[in-house]
């Protein structure tokens, strides 16, 4: 779990993802105007990702527009996570509660340079 | 074009992208200080993105860290506007003036859901 550590805890460093192939899912949403729980749920599906099977990693970022990208080891660890998120969610205020409008997309990550080269 | 209007000027919409598949490009960043021609040199690009071929659409938010994805038609559409990018960028500052870390990511989306169905 060594490589989640710095970024599990805000999102807010590039992840330690391992070499490609692994999934990413592109999180892109608009909020509400006001916290409905917000600060809080979110948090804890960040602490709940992390200690799903196949979790990589997380990014995320907003101003205004928000987007969290998480990354799995494959389709099926991805989906699965769905299932936990779905829940969550249907236990709190909500995806209507939070957001204006969000899509979610799910893609298979092949290519990955930077400085450091793949992650 | 008229699909690209909304986002195509500032990245701070979600992007009004086809049903799958496509292909994202995932570009995180942690900035330098300082702005070193960044902020009219990175308009100047979206600019040209969503002048290219197979441009779909952009989506950007930074607070720290940034995420920019782009969405292109293929692989070969976002593997030509890297070169593009690469050349603007190697006429100006450059990425090492701009960024103290960076991550491309190039993945193939293979699913897309939200309240207004995929995109």
């Amino acid at each position: 779990m060594q490589v989640q550590a710095p970024d599990w805890h805000h999102g807010r460093v590039i992840a330690s993802t391992p070499e490609p192939p692994y999934t990413a899912v592109i999180f892109t949403s608009l909020r509400t105007d006001g916290d409905h729980g917000y600060a809080i749920t979110s948090q804890r599906m960040l602490d709940l990702a992390a200690q799903q099977p196949g979790y990589l990693g997380v990014e995320s970022a907003r101003d205004g527009l928000g987007i969290t990208v998480s990354y799995w080891s494959d389709d099926a660890a991805a989906a699965a996570w769905k299932q936990v998120a779905d829940h969550l969610i249907a236990q709190e205020f909500g995806r209507t509660a939070w957001y204006v409008d969000y899509q979610v997309r799910v893609a298979r990550v092949t290519r990955s340079y930077g400085p450091v080269g793949p992650r």
